[in-house]
């Protein structure tokens, strides 16, 4: 019973399988190695780009951080929901990358909204060179919140953005899961809906710890092989990352964990909601926000079931008070242990 | 015959056991998986640093850069070799994660010599605020031409350090090949010998890609983890990166797999100097310079050998012209390797 | 009748006086001038500080920006309003400086309440190594909106900080204005209130460019020093900047100007008030934020008068719409251009 | 007898008058004043450059900077002398604007050799993203030695730097000393011999504190605002800056106050010589390094004379060791007092 985080999980065999199989002899580094070129073909022919420039990195934050960076000059300001990622999670990584370029926080919810951004990029209007200047549009698909935008919505965020000439970037730590839940092509979810830039997520499902960078344009190529270096995130036995992302690619594994994963969150979506719980958003993909009593918050903990509390704290005299809390299901939770942790409540 | 780079080689089967074994059910993310506390006790009783902080990067120049980063302040300068991997091979990662920092290229060879580090500290002396201030000392061990320093080489730049109240950086990417060359303890060749922190290298040794960055003044603790973190280095699945360097360390590994490169690389230089090369340095520990005619040269590129020329072209019309070139040998090559490899000589 | 800012204002002869009077033969450079004795001097007696450290540089942004950096960390985040200078007039200065920190902005008005304060604080509680780190709180004093803070709000806000054990920097850029607000003395402004940098304006208040920056504990002295000249601010020839400031503080002229541009300012919008103006704040000092109806806004720019619509556009349809601006009087705004002005409402 | 500097003199009284004379009624801020526009006119006459986009600063270091970042990208080097300004007596200024560039100190004098550019920066050739990327090239004129390049050297140099697409940077902080000393014209010392973007010194000429940061291409205009801005160089009252340069170039008094310099420097090289002393250097603009004996040193103190010994020092036993100085006259230094000093020998 472990939701705490979908990277709480192993890597799948599959994949490591993979990994295991790269292990002969000697190879090329840095890149120069054959799996990679799997892997770029791999990404091409899925994406439905031909011309697009692929690269590995480890860290969902190297990817989000490293691929805007390549859209952002130090004196922009990059706009994004109040809980992105970028801006709560990653302790000031995409100021230091873009060497000091703010973050607009555009109000509302982890579900960014038009005609909020459309304000926000109007309100950094009039100050000419007092201003932080407009930069990059950056949308989280899935959001923090579970949530995930329809081929519609972000059709109208990033024809916002291109209203005033702005790029777009995508962060999809959790792009199979969004990819699943709205049923269409990796290619209408980015670069046909108007992305510049995408965090291809590896890690969170099923790998050990692999993101592609993936620019549409082939001209960004260059800059973001000086940046990736310089950031000290070039692998030198990079044969490793190309491994993981052929094998998370092969004969649709990526999609079919995601699957897997939206299928575990939406049965304990469902075994909450019977249960009574409070859910607090819609969940789409693998994630759950869920209010219940304290009382069967702490009768799960005893029974050892791990997730996080969401603002709120186990201690406390009430017990009746509804603590809201988040689950997250990786690939490898099963129906059993939801059935085992919706039999506790 | 592949000699080009230790980095070419593959992940020692122990090693990878260990990672594979890692793969059983869910672990706690960022460092706080059970694996990295077998994996800190190890480091603290191999260095006989109890107090030490240790941490795990994914690459070498992230642990160069990240541990200098901590006692470099954007004003100062770092005092390094002209060949110096942070100067030649990092693409400015020092100066990012420093904020600007500068590097002093100490004038001399790939070993530095006491007086000219203490000439060039005081060069930067009567500037006040108009120049660099004086930031650390970073030494290589081994260097990039293949030298390792002597402990009382050691002792001696360091206490030319401490002269002037300034902080000591060893990048040991090959840590282990140097330490098996000298035939003292890890102590001996850090903490004792005045060395503040210190990149302790995995994967050029028989890792995939791990390199633990070691503080033996426990302060620098927090500053790291957040310096981590703001560059993107901070792993999520942290375990596989936990179990490479617990594989790496169990049993004395490490020191075997040193043992057996520097041997081979021995065994080669040995033969090469038979065959009427030219060392260019004297080898200490698995890289060797050695220039011998073009068209020896021609005839190994011919056979397969795979090894870089330096600071020269294969192409050329004078077949007796010595072309220098490195050999560089990681824990796999094999004397069986060597010695097809002389034969054709 | 130009009341668009009080950075368009001249400067007072008695500091110009000061400026050639300085100008006599050689003087040793880079704030080793007598002049900058004496400014040294007079600060600290005013402040009651006998130990602060005074520096000078040219802007208001430098001020900030540098005294901000002082306190904090590339990984932290400063607490400041929405409309604050460094937040939207400084064009990412402040993350430049610090070398990639953020703003967090305050909800609420120009007058930072302690509460939103505090619950902003306690919102960045608990992401350990993943979110931004609490840096610094930034009072602006007077506010963007014409705000000054009263001893017990300075009290509340700092106390607040205090409890986080988060340092104080006052953006002062009208402090003189201020302080006749409140008829307090500097020390009760600053250090008494729990400041501990200040950016003490004098270009808004009659000097032609020169800001002090005085932090009141002295072990920032060097670091402040580097960081000026690294970032280009430290002047060669500073005894002009210094008979600027020197002339500012001779004789009380500093409080004797802002005395004279808050009354301007408060004639000023008595007879808008009067006119059936609506005022948007309370003015406190020398701006003033009104609304009336764009007829008359045409009128008035015919005839000639300068000021600044805020948010608005003078062209526009409907006559009676009631459109809002800013005024701004600095020491060199006359009664009778404000009555002038007003004859034409 | 005040050598120590031409940043210790005095402003020239007709540019004090121009200040003096600026000093009337309000003026549109930041750049828009209308002395500004006579001094962009002016400098672009001067230069022969109608499309130049010119651009004011106070300091040196800021017109170095932030003319560098202009073409500079963060993972690149700059090319200059050991002893550049920009390397010696910024405190890594270059370093903090570019965002973490490099220098790359061509071996040699103060006068940078066009072969010893070629090799430095066919050094940077083969490692590709590994190795920090070739950047601009930055000359600077007077030398920090007193140098003057030949429109010839100049040609030669710049001829290397386009052969690799290298941008180049003037460091013209001595720009009329330079000029004049050629006796060319202010387009044939710019851009005709391959400059691209020129800091134009006032402040050690005559002026109180202002340099023109001049680029031929104008494309580069907005991305230089915003990066002044950002660097907080950007004056609110930017009239007296204007003034001060109107005043500079008004009649060609930039010229003689060069001429006037650079004829009393050559007073004193001569006189110094025929005492017997050794030039380190040819003078060939306002500055000497000259060596004599102690004993005169001594003398001269006592006598009250003001300049740097220059890698030595007073004290010492020996009273025939010849010490070296440098000696630096600004347009203020008179006959009289040269003839004064020379009378101490």
């Amino acid at each position: 019973m472990f939701f705490t985080s979908d990277n709480a999980g192993p890597v799948h065999p599959k994949i490591m399988e993979r990994v295991v199989a790269a292990n002969e002899g000697p190879a090329m580094p840095y890149g120069a190695d054959p799996i990679m070129d799997e892997v770029r073909d791999a990404i091409r022919t899925t994406f439905e780009a031909p011309e697009a420039v692929v690269y590995l990195v480890a860290t969902g934050t190297a990817a989000n951080a490293l691929g805007l960076a390549c859209y952002t000059q130090p004196w922009q300001t990059v706009f994004c929901t109040p809980m992105a990622h970028i801006s709560e999670d990653e302790c000031n990584a995409p100021e230091f990358y873009s060497g000091g370029a703010k973050l607009t926080l555009v109000p509302g919810s982890d579900l960014m909204c038009p005609d909020a951004l459309r304000t926000a990029i109007d309100a950094e209007e009039s100050r000419g060179v007092h201003g932080a200047q407009r930069g990059p549009v950056s949308l989280t698909q899935v959001t923090e919140h579970g949530g995930v935008y329809s081929l519609d919505a972000l059709h109208a965020l990033t024809g916002v953005a291109k209203d005033y000439g702005l790029p777009v970037h995508m962060d999809g730590a959790r792009f199979a899961n969004a990819l699943v839940a709205l049923g269409c092509s990796p290619a209408e979810m980015t670069w046909k809906a108007g992305v510049d830039v995408v965090s291809f997520g590896g890690t969170k499902n099923g790998c050990m710890g692999v993101e592609a960078v993936i620019f549409f344009d082939p001209a960004k190529a260059w800059e973001f092989e000086l940046r990736r270096k310089r950031a000290a995130h070039l692998f030198s036995k990079h044969r490793y990352l190309s491994a993981q992302m052929a094998g998370y690619l092969e004969n649709g594994l990526w999609l079919e964990l995601a699957e897997r994963a939206n299928g575990t969150a939406a049965r304990l979506a469902d075994g909450l909601r019977e249960a009574g719980a409070e859910l607090l958003y819609e969940p789409r993909a693998n994630m759950i926000f869920a209010a219940f009593p304290r009382t069967l918050h702490k009768r799960l903990h005893e029974a050892g079931a791990k997730y996080y509390l969401w603002g709120s704290k186990l201690e406390g005299d009430d017990p009746d008070e509804r603590l809201a809390a988040r689950f997250v299901c990786d690939w490898s939770r099963t129906h059993d242990e939801v059935d085992a942790f919706l039999a506790l409540l």
